[in-house]
């Protein structure tokens, strides 16, 4: 077996066997592939795409180059939480201690902030003392006690993963559903978790701008962690806006805060996006995690368990089990704040339209993410360190009306001159009109291989 | 400028400037764009392709990472040939002496045999004393006294086309049209010269199977080597069975002899596609350069210059030149063959057809340059050492007559083991039939820019 055969192979559109793909990807790993000759065959893929079988190959492979977490000594059933990436998306806070408290154990090994994406262990880390690193041994006794652990991957987690990775980054070569769809579930395999609700988002702060590539990669998942033997549910939610009303690290851990007190519950102020989704996606684990028969029953089970305050007894103990202190987080929440603050306020109106409503048409979560990276909440290279207390709190959203000269945002920054780079972006951001914008669709969809089988063809184009 | 950038372009379709295009190349060859970046975009290159002012840009970038030989101080005019590369080709021994001697000089670099395909060093080298590792001033000086010089490429000429042919060469993106034309053209810039013929060849023993691609071929070698200011004359030629009647180095050489003396001149016994080519492709080099006003005119001098002798004394005047002797060269002729010797003879007529006439169908160049592989005439690798003396003879070829057991071709080889394993492959090459085959097109057709309207344009798909 020769590389140039099999980069020629997939050149020529051909499908490769498990073993090509294994042969590819151990040589990759132990030098007899060659860098060149898997970025050539990474634009290959590009081009030509895999099917669900290679796939599911390139996955066990690259799975089967590291650890996989044996859960087999605790209780399951394990189900985890995907989302590929937004601004403001909290929902990971909120969802782990809500499964625990329904019983299911989530396994979370989380990523970094990047670009104008956020990332779960930079929010953690925010919480004072709150370690992120833990040890596999460590891992795997939070997540027994508390229901849940919340941890960055180690070394030994899909090293393939790591080294292709940062290879497609640098030739151009990310945007290939095949392998991403192998990138993610690879490293969501390896925490041996069962089941998967994987939230693919779309729209203008998403990776994937448009639905139908988002809806691709959302069958991709599904037909490809089915066939790696796990359960799974995808939805499609809309990234156009930031969700909630918080972005930042210790802004966004105060914000699922208080979702975990009920803010956002039907009949209850706070950020209503953030606890649709969360309910969303709560009910879908609840679904996988066989607690519920069907997804209305689930988000059911998922407000009231918020509404009994079980999941944020369970957040505060994950605080302590993870070395943070319960204390000092509530005694920090809303006061918090980097120390060079500033405001986006509604414009005037132009002359003709004197005195009349304005509307907010839409809040840009690409420009509100790159806002924030200037900040210092995200980064643009791993390097970089982020601020615990640098963010953006949004008065108003998509929709609510809004007079001239009011606040729409508080921003905060540890130095000046990152308030003066992100204030024009955020002024930006925002959109006016005179009248309320159309209903926006939070959730387009849901793909999983258990429903209708328009789902789940190759041909579909529709979407529950 | 960032490469990830530009191979993201070139990714998804779009056209790199000129500056983009030499901040690649250059960055390859200095370390700051990186080779696993590089075959990336090659690969992009093969599926989105290149437009004329890419393909141009790229050549120039190529020639300017290395020397270009100076001819200044030698008048001209300076018009070469290059070939595609085939079985049995060895019109370059005939083409620079015949055009030395109509007043045109060639500045011919060479290259060696790899895979089915044979190379012109590795002919020259057959005879015994042959130097064709040239120092630029050697090469310059012997093109100035004998008309024409024949070298292999030094290490000064286009460092980046060995570097990037030898990634292609691993990744599979050997098979582009720009990237090909680009590494020809810019090797052959190099040269010096102001005029090329280009033989691209088609069919079996080609590189390029169909016609169609090597058409397009020659467009792209036409209309870039032309961006580059060079004059330029394309013939598609069909290399389906090995040109002439001899392949093996010392063979060749010998035959070339042949065709300087006469042989094959329309009313001479001889190699008659062999001599038909090179009067094709030696009229064109004569228009190039000025000698003729019309291919047919270009023809007609060459025959009669052939005729003449003197193409035939500047060939040995060169043999002595670049250290061979030409009276050892003469003494050998028809004797110097390998030790092991073997037999492809026609097999038994079918009961049914006992007695009847039979017809060679043809013979497969693909098989015979890889039985040539076999026998030691060419290498697989480019480390591996030639025979001067192995090769085959052809009794027969396309359109003969053949009775059971009359001898087709004759085999020499180094050893017992190449015999064993050409001998087959021989055997295979040839097909029979009870009735002629019909004519074959040898020359397809000319491409070039300066003619019809139709032939240049790319919606075209007829050539003269």
């Amino acid at each position: 077996m020769r590389a140039v055969d099999i980069i020629a192979a997939k050149r020529d559109g051909k499908e490769l066997s498990r073993e090509e793909i294994e042969f590819l990807i151990r040589g990759y790993l132990d030098g007899t592939v060659q860098d060149y000759q898997v970025a050539a065959w990474t634009m290959a893929v590009f081009f030509r795409g895999m099917n669900a079988a290679e796939t599911a190959a390139l996955t066990a492979a690259m799975l089967g180059s590291g650890r996989v977490i044996d859960l087999s000594s605790i209780p399951g059933p394990f189900i985890d939480k995907h989302s590929t990436g937004g601004v403001g998306d909290k929902t990971s806070l909120i969802l782990a201690p809500l499964a625990a408290a329904l019983g299911i154990r989530d396994p979370m090994m989380s990523g970094r902030a990047l670009g104008h994406t956020g990332g779960t262990l930079d929010k953690l880390e925010s919480i004072p003392g709150y370690r992120t690193a833990l040890s596999i041994e460590e891992f795997r006794d939070i997540l027994a006690k508390d229901g849940f652990a919340m941890t960055g991957q180690t070394g030994e987690v899909v090293p393939a993963d790591r080294l292709l990775y940062a290879l497609r980054d640098v030739c151009s070569t990310v945007e290939s559903i095949p392998l991403i769809t192998a990138s993610i579930l690879s490293k969501k395999a390896a925490e041996g978790a069962e089941g998967l609700v994987f939230d693919v988002k779309y729209g203008a702060g998403a990776f994937m701008k448009e639905a139908d590539r988002a809806e691709e990669l959302a069958r991709s998942l599904v037909t490809t962690g089915e066939a790696m033997g796990k359960k799974i549910i995808a939805l499609l939610t809309n990234m156009d806006e930031p969700l909630g009303n918080m972005v930042g690290n210790f802004l966004e851990v105060e914000e699922s805060l208080d979702c975990l007190e009920g803010a956002g519950l039907p009949g209850v102020p706070g950020p209503g996006d953030l606890m649709e989704i969360s309910l969303e996606l709560g009910a879908r684990m609840a679904v996988l995690g066989g607690k519920a028969a069907s997804a209305a029953e689930g988000r059911a089970l998922c407000a009231d368990c918020i509404a009994g305050g079980k999941p944020r007894d369970l957040f505060l103990r994950n605080v302590a089990s993870q070395g943070g202190d319960p204390a000092k987080l509530l005694e920090l929440r809303g006061r918090w704040r980097s120390p060079v603050c500033g405001e986006i306020r509604a414009p005037p109106e132009p002359a003709e339209a004197a005195g009349a409503a304005r509307y907010i048409q839409g809040i840009d979560a690409w420009r509100v993410g790159h806002a924030a990276v200037s900040l210092g909440v995200g980064r643009n290279r791993t390097e970089d360190q982020v601020s615990p207390t640098a963010g953006i709190q949004f008065h108003k959203k998509r929709g609510d009306p809004v007079k001239a000269g009011a606040p729409v945002m508080t921003v905060w920054s540890a130095a000046e001159e990152g308030l003066a780079a992100a204030l024009p972006q955020l002024e930006e951001a925002v959109a006016y009109g005179p009248a309320p914008p159309a209903p926006r669709t939070l959730i387009r969809g849901e793909v999983r291989s258990g429903g209708s089988p328009e789902l789940t063809g190759p041909a579909s184009k529709g979407v529950r």
